[in-house]
C-alpha cells in the first residue's frame, strides 16, 4: 500500500505529472492524492479514469503519504517539503530550494539513481529543466569518456516561465503575425504594445520574433541564476565538483522543449560513431542524426515526448577529445514532471 | 570621377545597399550604376533622390565602372566578378565564391582594412553574415588579448536565406498564430500545411515556434557549410590560421539580425571592464551590458542598425583567459550590404 501525492497538482507541471501517470501501463500506487493551494482545493481532476478531489496544502494533507512530488515555487517547497517529511513522506522536489543542499541528493535516474537512497533530510531534488535537457546524453558520454569541460548555449522555451510564459508568447505571436514587422528596430515591441498587451511580461523583452539572452535573475559577474544552475547542478549530478562549465542561457519563441548546443571535452578520445552507439543504446535517448537527409532534432518534433533527442553530433575539428552536438528535451516532461516521477518510481522500487 | 556599380541591385541586400548610400551625408561617387538580371532590367530605382534605370548584367555594363559591389549567387559572382575586373573595375563580392581563395583578401575594415589593397585578382571578398556579426567585437578583443579559441552558437535570422526566407517565416507565423499550437509533436507543421503553405521551404523544418539546427549544406564530419565558414573565415580575417573554432549554426524565427553566443579564449589575461572599454571605444560597436537593469542586446532592438551590439559580457568562471558574451548584428547591414560598402569606401579613400 503506497500513497503518492502531487503537490502543485493544478499547475502546468502538475498536469503533465497526471498525464504521465495516466500513460503508464501500471503504477505502484494504491492511492494518488492531489494537493494544491487553497484556491484550487475542491477541484476534481481525473487520474487513471478516477475523479480525485484536490485538497488544500496543510500538514494533515501529508498524513499517510509515502512519496510527495512537489512542483511549487521555491519558498513554498522550502516551507512544506520538511512538513511532508515530518509527516512520514519522502519529498521529491522540483523547486530550486534544496538542489545545492549537500544533504539533499540531486537525481537523474539514468545518471545517479543510487543517490536517491541517501537522503539525510528525507528530500530528493529534481534538477533545473535546462540542466536536465542534456543530462541523459552527458551522463552516457561521461561514463564512456570522462567529462572535463562543457560550453553550452541554450534555446529555452517560454514554458520554462510557466503557464504565464506560454500565454504571453501565444499572445505576442497573435499580435505580431501578419503585420510585416521585424524589419525595423523596435517595431515588434510597438505592435505588441498597440495590441493592448500589458507592459508587465514574464520576459524582459519581446519574445515573439526575437531571442532574449536572459533567464532567471542576475548574479555575481553578470552570470544569470539560470546559467549558474547549469554549471552547479551539472557538477553535482555528475559528481564532478571541478567540471569546467560556461553556459549562456537564451529564451527563444518556442512554447515547450528546451534545446542546447553542447561543446563537451573529455579525458579520453571520443568519436562520433561510438557516441551515436551509446545514445542509441539508451532507452531515454532518441538519436536523430542524419544531417545529409536533413534529419536532426528540433523542438517542434520533441514537444510532448519523454525521451531526449540528440543529433548534429560532430567531432570538434580543432579541440582534442571534444564533441559538439545538439539536444532537445521537453522541459515540462523530462525537464520537470517525468524526471520527478521517475525518481518517485526509483524510490518505491527499492 | 568615380563610378560605383551595384550588381544585384534589386535583391534584399541590394536594396539595403541603396538605403545605406541614401543615408550617407556625402558619397565619393560621381555615378552610381544599378545592374541586375535581365528580368529586372528597365526598373527605375531612386538613389539619393535621383531615378536610375537598372541595366542588365553584361560585360559592357562594367565599362567605366571603378568599383563593382556584387550581391548575387555564388555561381553568378564566380562568372561575372572576373568580367568586371577585365573591364577595369575592382570587384567587392559578397558571395562565397572567392572568400577562401588565397589570392582574394577577405576584409572587415575595422579588422584588416590594409588587406583590401593587396588583391592579385582585382577582387575583394566580403565575409559570410554569421562570421561578420561577431568580427568587429572579436577583432577588438584579439588586438588587446590575442585570440586563441572560439566556441560559438548562433541564433540566425530568416533573412540569411534571402527574401524567400523572410516571406516563408512571415507566412508560417501568420499560419500558427492564435492556433494554440506548440504543445504536441508535429502540431506546428500540421497547421502550416493546413494553411496551404507549400512543402518546399527555404528551411528544412518549420521555423515558426521552432529552432532549426541546420543552415547551408552538410559537409565532412557532419559539419554544415555555414559552420565551416565561421571557422575558416574567422581564421582568414584575423590572420590566425591555427585558431581553434567550433561553431553550431541554428536558425531562429527572427526576420533579420543574427545573434551569437561567443566563448572566446585568449593568450593573455582578460577582464570584463577592459573588454567593455574596448567595445565602448569602437564606433562600430554599441555596448549594451547592464544585466541588473535587464539591458542586453536582442535582435528586435538591433534590426536596421549599422553597429554590432555586444552585451552579457562575463569572465568565464572555470576557463582561464576566457570571456563569454552575446552579440547581435543586422545580417543584411553589417553582415552584408554595409560591410561591402565600407570596403568600397576604403578602396576609394586610398
Amino acid at each position: 500500500m503506497t500513497t503518492l501525492a502531487i503537490v502543485g497538482a493544478t499547475g502546468a507541471v502538475g498536469s503533465v505529472m497526471i498525464d504521465i501517470i495516466d500513460a503508464r501501463e501500471s503504477v505502484p500506487w494504491s492511492e494518488i492524492r492531489l494537493i494544491a493551494s487553497p484556491r484550487s482545493a475542491g477541484k476534481r481532476l481525473k487520474v487513471r479514469g478516477e475523479e480525485i478531489e484536490v485538497v488544500a496544502l496543510s500538514p494533515e494533507a501529508f498524513d499517510g503519504v509515502d512519496i510527495a512530488m512537489f512542483d511549487v515555487p521555491d519558498a513554498v517547497s522550502a516551507e512544506w517539503a520538511p512538513v511532508a517529511v515530518s509527516r512520514g513522506a519522502i519529498a521529491v522536489d522540483n523547486s530550486g530550494a534544496f538542489r545545492m543542499d549537500p544533504e539533499v541528493p540531486l537525481v537523474v535516474p539514468e545518471v545517479n539513481a543510487d543517490q536517491a537512497h541517501e537522503r539525510p533530510k528525507g528530500i530528493v531534488s529534481n534538477p533545473n529543466c535546462t540542466t536536465l535537457s542534456m543530462m541523459a546524453a552527458l551522463g552516457a558520454l561521461h561514463r564512456a569518456f570522462g567529462l572535463r569541460e562543457l560550453v553550452v548555449a541554450s534555446y529555452q522555451a517560454a514554458s520554462g516561465a510557466g503557464q504565464e510564459g506560454i500565454d504571453r508568447l501565444q499572445a505576442e505571436l497573435a499580435a505580431v503575425a501578419g503585420k510585416g514587422v521585424g524589419h525595423r528596430r523596435g517595431d515588434v515591441a510597438e505592435v505588441i504594445a498597440a495590441a493592448g498587451l500589458p507592459d508587465e511580461s514574464p520576459f524582459p523583452a519581446p519574445l515573439a520574433m526575437n531571442v532574449v539572452p536572459f533567464a532567471g535573475s542576475v548574479r555575481d559577474g553578470g552570470w544569470t541564476s539560470e546559467e549558474l544552475k547549469v554549471r552547479n547542478e551539472s557538477r553535482k549530478i555528475l559528481g564532478l565538483p571541478d567540471l569546467k562549465v560556461s553556459a549562456t542561457c537564451v529564451r527563444v519563441p518556442v512554447v515547450t522543449t528546451h534545446s542546447l548546443s553542447v561543446h563537451a571535452t573529455f579525458d579520453r578520445e571520443v568519436d562520433v560513431a561510438t557516441a551515436q552507439q551509446l545514445f542509441a543504446a539508451q532507452p531515454s535517448i532518441v538519436l536523430v542524426d542524419e544531417p545529409e537527409a536533413k534529419r536532426f532534432p528540433t523542438p517542434a518534433d520533441v514537444v510532448g515526448e519523454d525521451p531526449t533527442y540528440v543529433g548534429r553530433i560532430r567531432q570538434a575539428l580543432d579541440f582534442p577529445n571534444t564533441l559538439d552536438f545538439f539536444v532537445c528535451g521537453d522541459n515540462l516532461r523530462k525537464g520537470a514532471a517525468l524526471n520527478t516521477y521517475e525518481i518517485a518510481e526509483e524510490l518505491v522500487r527499492s
